[in-house]
């Protein structure tokens, strides 16, 4: 499977789609979910075009991963949750929809459910507000 | 949270329990888990003292997700699937059950739902099987 430069995160990472954007350096950019299936749900992208897990360079990987890593500590912290789930999936069979490899990081409480896929649109308001309060504490 | 040198996946590290190896290198390990919700459902984790995400060093977690890209495209291979759902559980709010970092890799196909949790016990035989399938990707 080849890449496709028209996916809705190239689009993101050339500006042409604006995000609430939580995090970006040389190698990655995150971003919130616009369908949050947790209060906080969050993605981590590579800015190396990789469609999934399976064709991404080794070394984008780990980059990206380090990140994932920086920023679910941040956003555990920001929001006071009480765990993280990661979830990637590859290829549609996986579960992907868009073809531009992410990570999803999940904030998690206690007692809540994640909400099932596809959850409703977030407020918009509430996720600029969020992703501030992530990107105050990656800056911290 | 501090490391429990008593988790199952340390003893299984020791060899103090068995599992269904399917790679080792000086790294990680993994192994078939053996509450399948996928065919070829398996677990990669670090050989390193890790409660999960959040707490292992940068370095050991990218040797780690290397091995998962690794041994993800082979279980694709090795079973011809379609595609790869990658999990990762933090903390109990987070859903995780065994407190060493593991990384569940699900091969999936197209119109096949992964069993909920928790799935029932594998067939031994037949996930010794198809660990000995993965490791002969590996090997080639």
């Amino acid at each position: 499977m080849s890449y496709d430069p028209q996916n809705i995160f190239a689009k993101i990472l050339r500006g042409e789609i604006p995000c609430h954007k939580v995090f970006e350096d040389e190698r990655v950019l995150s971003f919130m979910d616009i369908m949050p299936r947790s209060k906080g749900h969050l993605l981590v992208i590579p800015k190396a075009e990789a469609r999934n897990l399976l064709d991404i360079a080794p070394d984008d990987l780990a980059a990206l991963v380090q990140r994932v890593q920086r920023i679910a500590i941040a956003v555990k912290n920001a929001l006071d949750a009480d765990g993280i789930t990661l979830q990637q999936f590859s290829e549609s069979a996986g579960g992907q929809e868009v073809f531009h490899l992410h990570f999803h990081v999940l904030p998690r409480w206690d007692g809540v459910r994640i909400t099932p896929h596809p959850a409703p649109k977030g407020d918009m308001a509430e996720l600029a507000d969020t992703a501030a309060r992530i990107r105050a504490e990656l800056g911290a």
